[in-house]
């Protein structure tokens, strides 16, 4: 399935005062965040969720795409998008986001894909639910992992590979669990996974694969490159670190006011300054956001809204009276596991997993 | 109407060996360009069509929207959407490309949004055309240029303002005009004007004023920020420069075989490849398409197709012979008025009119 390139090498990291490398403006240019005034909406209108595409977008023939369901199984399936179309509809609500999102914060910065704060999205996604699949396929029951197969192709670290990811079969068999094929309404667009993807809610982006075209179930676990190589936390090259799942907490801010082209510094006028934005967690609700105007010595709760759906982002809001001067704006997410956002970086080798709050200049006029 | 907040310095020209900075990136990170794979769409999906904003998307309630065509004009209008909706509809494909393309690979850099090559999409519009709006306010024979202005509003080299630019009126009653509010058959994305803008084909992508909500006709030359100070080609500080305004010839390649992920390196098997791109003027047609796999030592012209209609990107082919080593391609567009594109960069103090050559590396494999 790989063919090794060259010596797979750790991934880089910048030196201290080292600039953003074209090859990490190149991937910037073609995977976009969501541009932060996009917290107002509820869900992500199309083409404002944030997008990480590893290789190409692949050129694919929907009306000669199959899904293949074999490994481990009694009975293995192949199926078209008609039939896949025609399974019990559902849909969810979901916020996604990059693992990788902050990571052109930390210092020293991790050398790939520069995100800041923006890889974030929520979209309703409408597919069916994979357990029931995996059911009709009569998994076996020394079944351990399920690995996903993306028509997505191409080299990393010297490793030539199809985009591969996979789910223990607890998690894979979970019913929130979709083979998504519409966001937000209508048939996914090329560059969201179409005509298939998968959607595991509350997980970071990785494990959604995109283009899907095959489920093949395992006896023992996976160690394919996106998952023992890349979506790792670890300080140092030789470990192999935690593995990167479920998103932690995280609030945004809807930046107030309006900006300098150049530098996105915000301006506002002096006094009441209503602020807003989203709050999620993968493991658990967001139960409190905590904002500060003094870059993060006192903080104030705002008020946080329950979310429509669980994996839905939480709405909250804060009213700022504002005294003219330079401020930052930080925002805090708690959630009901108790995981809080660190306020200082917490840094690995890959940026992987990197919930520093946001921070967020802003000049009030007087 | 505008307010300066702080000295109105020259846009900066990066040092020699400056990296791409945090605010670069920011730029890049919310202002995508189109991956170009997606060239190989005869219109671009929904979501990859490039986009520059300025400021902020603007929130706009559709139900209250306005148009107001006021200045010089003997009746003036004021419009709503559905009057807006049921003038007479016209529907062009139009390739669209920011005047900034290219600026990140000029030397020394420009420092504003850092664009690659990927600046560029193509797309069905739909709107009514601008000129009989214009003949029904009744235009005074005084006039000389017609402002548009949108209602997203920022500060750029300290000058307070919506985005505003003008036409010379012989432009503005040019038929092909439109005020548009559906691209690819649906209403407009946030991101791309809603409720309507301006389509100016041929025309790099400041002109298509997004946001839309005044029209206003003067008796003199407008002279606002976007016109006479952004927007212009000078080799020094001082000196006032030739306005932007069509788009000069490109051709781009659809990058063969498959990529890494980091460098963007495109690896191809050696034998037939066969190559495919899209070629646009906004000057005249393209007659001509030359490549180069040998970093433009030599030049074949490949077969350049008839567009569609006038301003839809042309496509081309041409079938390499690949041997083993490593190759650098690029394509080269001649017009119809004789223009074609410079293989060494032709710079300017703002990276505006780029057009130089793309240069894509490719190893080919034995």
């Amino acid at each position: 399935m790989t063919t090794p390139i060259e010596d797979l090498g750790a991934a880089r990291i910048a030196e201290p005062d080292e600039g953003i490398s074209v090859e990490e403006l190149r991937l910037a240019a073609r995977n976009h965040g969501m541009p932060l005034e996009a917290l107002r909406y509820d869900v992500t209108p199309h083409g404002l969720h944030y997008l990480l595409i590893h290789y190409d977008i692949p050129e694919i023939d929907e009306s000669s795409w199959l899904l293949r369901i074999d490994g481990l199984v009694n009975l293995p399936l192949v199926l078209d998008l008609d039939e896949l179309r025609r399974l019990p509809r559902v849909t969810h609500t979901v916020t996604m986001e990059c693992a990788g999102n902050g990571r052109a914060r930390l210092s020293p910065r991790p050398v790939s894909q520069p995100w800041l704060d923006e890889a974030v999205g929520c979209a309703r996604w409408t597919g069916t639910p994979l357990a029931a699949l995996l059911d009709r396929a009569a998994v076996e029951p020394e079944a351990v992992d399920v690995v996903f197969t993306g028509a997505d192709h191409g080299l990393d670290r010297g490793v030539e590979q199809d985009y591969e990811r996979a789910l223990p079969l607890a998690e894979a068999m979970w019913p929130e669990v979709l083979l998504a094929y519409e966001m937000n309404g209508e048939p996914l667009l090329p560059q969201h996974g179409a005509p298939v993807r998968l959607l595991v809610p509350g997980w970071y982006g990785m494990a959604h694969v995109k283009w899907l075209r095959r489920i093949t179930v395992l006896d023992h676990e996976f160690t394919g490159y996106q998952q023992s190589v890349s979506y790792r936390m670890s300080k140092e090259a030789d470990e192999p670190g935690e593995p990167v799942t479920r998103i932690r907490p995280r609030a945004l801010v809807c930046p107030p006011g309006f900006p300098d082209f150049m530098t996105r510094q915000r301006i506002v006028d002096a006094g009441t300054v209503p602020l807003r934005g989203r709050a999620w967690s993968g493991v658990a609700p967001v139960l409190r956001v905590a904002v500060s105007t003094d870059g993060g010595t006192t903080w104030q709760d705002a008020r946080v809204h329950p979310a429509p759906e669980r994996y839905a982002w939480q709405a909250w809001d804060w009213e700022w009276t504002a005294a003219p001067g330079h401020h930052e704006l930080s925002v805090r997410a708690t959630d009901a596991s108790g995981l809080t956002q660190p306020v200082d970086q917490p840094w690995n080798r890959q940026g992987m997993s990197n919930n520093m709050v946001q921070r967020l200049p802003v000049l009030v006029r007087g």
